[in-house]
């Protein structure tokens, strides 16, 4: 998939995600991906919740994974940060 | 599955969940379930990520589903609010 069917999701408000994910579809594209961390996390999910309720009936969850990611902090060292990816698809 | 498989997660520091889950593991259950809402759905992806990465090397997230609720507001009215249920099993 290109990556430009990736959306990541930070701390802007959550429709311009769902638009973001609507326009892609609306473009032709079969798939898109929303990406986030931390607690952008809920906010992938509110998303993509709503695109599919109430924006692309024909759109579904295909797919959700995660995975534990290693930050670099700025001050040295590392700390880990759960990250979410959510597939939507037509169905 | 009964519900004594099923956690709850709110607003309690992650490791509370992290070790919930880890304690009905080691009494034998085959599946836990992780489920929250909201702003809490970041908190059970990192209890799940935990879990599968420090504490139970056979254990893995066998499905992830998301769903739309409609909460009552005390003053009336309904709210939509995004949920998440994290399955967890062994290998």
């Amino acid at each position: 998939m290109a990556d430009d069917n990736v959306d990541f999701v930070g701390s802007k408000e959550v429709m311009s995600y769902v638009l973001a994910v609507t326009t892609q579809f609306n473009k032709g594209s079969d798939e898109v991906v929303l990406k986030a961390r931390g607690r952008a996390i809920s906010r992938a999910v509110d998303a993509a919740e709503i695109v599919r309720n109430r924006f692309l009936q024909n759109v579904e969850i295909l797919d959700i994974t995660t995975k534990t990611e290693e930050l670099e902090e700025e001050e040295g060292g590392t700390s880990n940060v759960s990250a979410i990816m959510i597939t939507l698809g037509e169905k």
